[in-house]
């Protein structure tokens, strides 16, 4: 396939690097001092990657036609992203691999007829504009948003590999729902206390505030499996313990975090169901006052 | 007077330096490495103070008959010192400087009958075991706890100077209470968020933060003047604005943080009254975790 890849951080790297094995690559970034960089060539694992197969660009040039889209940006910059949308052909399935759930809402405002959503569940790490580390292999988690099934059935067909496994969720709100819990919890209280994600299971204290910030997220969400749901936040922290959450590396290079499209997202549900949330909106104030420290 | 004090932290070394000035001073301290570098001679504020009026010892040794002992260490270390109060002869005045009011309950069990209660309003920074630097001129409040109204009067005018002063408070209560309601806003918050004490009133999120923890303390101690007592914890910050609050300073030192004598006697608190605290209990669970951090 023709691929195009929409955002140039660990995740569009990753993908580029592990996609360009068996089909041809666009990869598009933001900034020109980036496409610099990756003119010299993407690095993964500290290992040059061929780039025969990857051409690069930034968003403002025009879109490649291309057979798939795959969104790479944080879910804040999809509304800069408006005029390059404008230049895809509607019918061009597109998949969406933001955390949280903010962004179903612009989903809907889209022209475009197939969309698709993604969870990542690989480990990436950024280490310079054009270099990235593969942390941990995973997998990457699809449903069908809006559109013909039988588009997207055909899409997994050709870009599942046993290297890069791509899995076939049915419910698309469940899988994401999934991944915005264990965000929730991981992500704001690693950053807080300055911890990797192992020590929120090994530090008693810590592991307290998962369990009392789980029991209120469960009176937001009413998970039917709040159980099941919490063993999931446990298996996911086990497994990247030794991983700083991206929220606690985002902070410490001062940049903007994802605690809108996560915690954010949460507070704008409790409100419309009239629940009250002291703890997620001690979380969400907290990292904002950690995102404006001096 | 001869004025017996009992630590040899930030307030001991402060007080020994500026007590002696007009009493005689008896220095106690628990660790023997201490005792030795405090026989090099205290320095206050880089410069050594007479060593003539002061006389060094541990808490081991056997008390020195003196007019008035003053009790400067901190909450969690009071029982240890069981034995050496009981050496203590029982009409012998005491004044207890500890932060909080979990000790309250436990002066009630000691024997002796002069019991003052006071709350320390000095900048104190102890540099080493020898060494303190006097960062803010203050005051130290005192109110009577139990025993004769005229030894406490008699005290006030012997220990108080402008250079050192001492003021007469009616309500050992209420002046407790003043100083416990700041310390529970300001101490967990910088600590948890490694700010200053000025950052939280600067930082609009960190704000907004203090005013929610204070309406839950609000709720437990059901203060009868809680505007007034918010300006009093702003006023507190903003004087203290260029420092780091003790617990911070207690956390950076792997040292043991004094968040059971000032949340913990507030979650006792609003136990008894069956008020929830969902806030509180987040930051006493956070300081406890940071404590145990690896």
């Amino acid at each position: 396939m023709r691929i195009g890849i929409i955002g140039s951080g660990s995740i569009g790297l990753l993908f580029a690097a592990c996609l360009s094995k068996n089909h041809r690559i666009h990869l598009y970034c933001r900034r020109t001092e980036q496409l610099h960089q990756l003119q010299q060539g993407i690095l993964l694992n500290g290992k040059p990657v061929a780039m025969d197969n990857i051409k690069t660009a930034t968003t403002e040039d025009v879109p490649e036609k291309v057979d798939l889209w795959i969104v790479a940006v944080k879910q804040y910059h999809l509304l800069s992203l408006a005029s390059f949308f404008g230049k895809i052909p509607a019918d061009t399935p597109i998949l969406f691999l933001q955390n949280g759930m903010g962004h179903l809402d612009y989903l809907g405002t889209l022209e475009h007829r197939n969309l698709f959503l993604g969870v990542v569940e690989h480990g990436a790490l950024k280490k310079s504009d054009r270099e990235v580390l593969h942390t941990g292999a995973g997998q990457t988690r699809i449903a069908l948003f809006g559109g013909r099934e039988e588009t997207f059935v055909n899409i997994h067909r050709l870009i599942h590999t046993p290297d890069f496994p791509f899995i076939l969720e049915k419910d698309y709100r469940g899988m994401l729902v999934g991944k915005l819990v264990a965000n929730a919890i991981i992500n704001p209280l690693t950053a807080i206390f300055q911890v990797k994600n192992g020590e929120l299971l090994q530090n008693p204290y810590f592991f307290r505030l998962m369990k009392e910030t789980f029991l209120e997220i469960q009176e937001v969400l009413q998970l039917d499996s709040p159980e099941q749901s919490f063993q999931n936040v446990i298996r996911i922290c086990e497994k990247t313990k030794e991983n700083e959450s991206s929220m606690l590396r985002d902070l410490k290079r001062s940049k903007e975090t994802e605690i809108e499209a996560i915690i954010g997202y949460l507070l704008k549900e409790a409100e419309k169901k009239g629940v009250e949330t002291k703890l997620l909106r001690f979380l969400y104030i907290g990292i904002k006052g950690l995102e404006n420290k001096r």
